[in-house]
């Protein structure tokens, strides 16, 4: 078979490339003269990336319209954003380009770190981390009254795929009673879907609301002050989606009234937020800066996640995550 | 049947005393002029203990041995260190008294607990929740290099009770391999189960050292410096059995030396620490204050517990949690 041109922009110390090499013998690996920092970084514009038959990185949108040769475009991270419009999709479906995701490269990682936040927020954890409260004190009472085991409680699923599923299968273990909800339900989930109409009176129900919601045209601002107002008085709220699905004004509204028991934020917009940003000073609002999806090696994962994909894609057969 | 003296020396709010009056109708309840503040409180001396047929709460060893009428003792806690001495469970024996123990109230929460601690470490919440790094940064990667999913660690459980077999429940979805020490083996134990001369092994692989050993003489100390030498380099610790299972000097060396990645403790000894205990200002050392079996109503939970056993216990059938 003809030999490839892999236009390769990752971070690429000695261990990965030699993997992409050993991965991709008798095709060309093209790498940037300046790579970027970061998987989730946008790449520099390069001639050489004209003449690319597959790109695996955050190529730039308006890059691969003057790509002639591309036939596949892998993205290095599980948000599409950049490439998730009705124009873009439509271009790659008139060239005859398939898009992947790395998606199966984080699933697990953040099905994780939701559960982690569960159970911080089931556990009263930052509250307990921070107190030396002697046994039998009314301190201790209440933060002992206050925790739970998530047995009975109501976690509701936003944006349920992958991670979704992944997570309702850690949780499934705790007693929980698990909703989700999806833009189109292929009616083989595990758990009970709602739809748009629905979605209220779940809220109303739910004691943990979990956005995994990527950012589109269609989910920015989704958790607008109207469906905080319809979450159940003392919901915890966790979003390992995108920031910018969340109207972050209504949010810090919702915890300092106090409706809100308390936000767990992988994600924020922008990232990381300003210093001076009131959601760092809200009460029961914990942060951790975008790193749901990290684990150990994993540069490795992901190469190896493209690599699998790029068996595959020699071989004809379909490609693993491939979300246009 | 006989009407029974039931001797309970419970906080008792109005709600609690409505639920024990209501399961324990025909017989009589006795409860303290100065009763407890917590369900780990020691009893204060009472003349009218001497009476009961039955004792609920934690009741005094040498009361007792005065309480000449006594068939059975129900205590209100999991650990029953007081009680645990081969004296006392002689006498037991010898005069026919039933001990059970609280096991069951706490069981749940205890292992949610642990899970919280391992992902919280997992995902390096600590530091996570406190920085507000970039993406692409060093200490970003760092941060995500350092995070885990549990897939493929080995997690040991030293003091396999009903609460390792819930947490080894609750573990099951994440594909850690989990080893567990305990006393006796049943020899139908979910995982693996190795004996004290196969530990330092054990504890040479585990990635996670859960203890959750009860206080007795056989296990103070039980985790001294010898054997958090055996660990492997970069274990994290956790303990939510009894803070005297471990050398907390030795503790402290090993989180000082880095050899302990991390300790995680929701008991301590003396609890809470003295404010300036250098546990409190070891790296990577976090405490919760004795609350991992909490959980909303438990004072209920705990009554409930003790009304299903009392039921036993009229009908002559064997006790759930019995200890002697």
């Amino acid at each position: 078979m003809k030999s490839l041109r892999i236009y390769v922009d990752l971070p690429t110390p000695p261990e990965i490339l030699t993997l992409l090499r050993d991965g991709t013998r008798g095709h060309e690996l093209v790498l940037p003269e300046n790579p970027v920092a970061s998987v989730l970084a946008k790449a520099e514009p390069d001639p050489r990336f004209a003449t690319a038959d597959i790109a695996f990185g955050q190529p730039d949108p308006a890059a691969i319209r003057g790509a002639t040769q591309l036939k596949w475009v892998h993205i290095s991270s599980s948000g599409i954003t950049r490439y998730d419009t009705p124009e873009f999709r439509e271009a790659m479906k008139q060239r005859g380009i398939a898009v992947s995701n790395s998606a199966g490269v984080y699933d697990e990682a953040c099905a994780v770190h939701a559960l982690s936040f569960l159970l911080g927020q089931a556990r009263r954890l930052p509250q307990s981390l921070r107190t030396r409260t002697e046994s039998g004190s009314a301190a201790w009472h209440g933060l002992r009254g206050a925790s739970s085991t998530l047995r009975g409680e109501t976690v509701i699923i936003i944006g349920y795929g992958a991670i979704g599923k992944r997570l309702t299968e850690l949780l499934k273990p705790f007693g929980a009673n698990v909703v989700a909800h999806r833009r189109k339900s292929s009616g083989d989930e595990a758990v009970p879907v709602v739809d748009e109409r629905q979605l209220p009176g779940a809220f109303a129900k739910a004691d943990h609301v979990v956005n995994i919601l990527p950012d589109s045209a269609s989910t920015r601002n989704f958790f607008h002050a109207g469906r905080f107002a319809s979450f159940k008085p003392g919901a915890a709220f966790y979003n390992i989606g995108r920031g910018a699905t969340v109207d972050q004004t209504a949010l810090l509204d919702a915890l300092n009234s106090g409706r809100l028991a308390a936000a767990w934020l992988d994600v924020t917009d922008p990232e990381p937020l300003p210093k001076n940003h009131p959601l760092l000073a809200a009460p029961n609002c914990f942060i951790t800066p975008h790193v749901a999806g990290g684990h150990a090696n994993e540069a490795g994962t992901q190469v190896r996640h493209f690599l699998a994909n790029f068996e595959r894609f020699i071989a004809g057969k379909p490609l693993v995550d491939r979300v246009m």
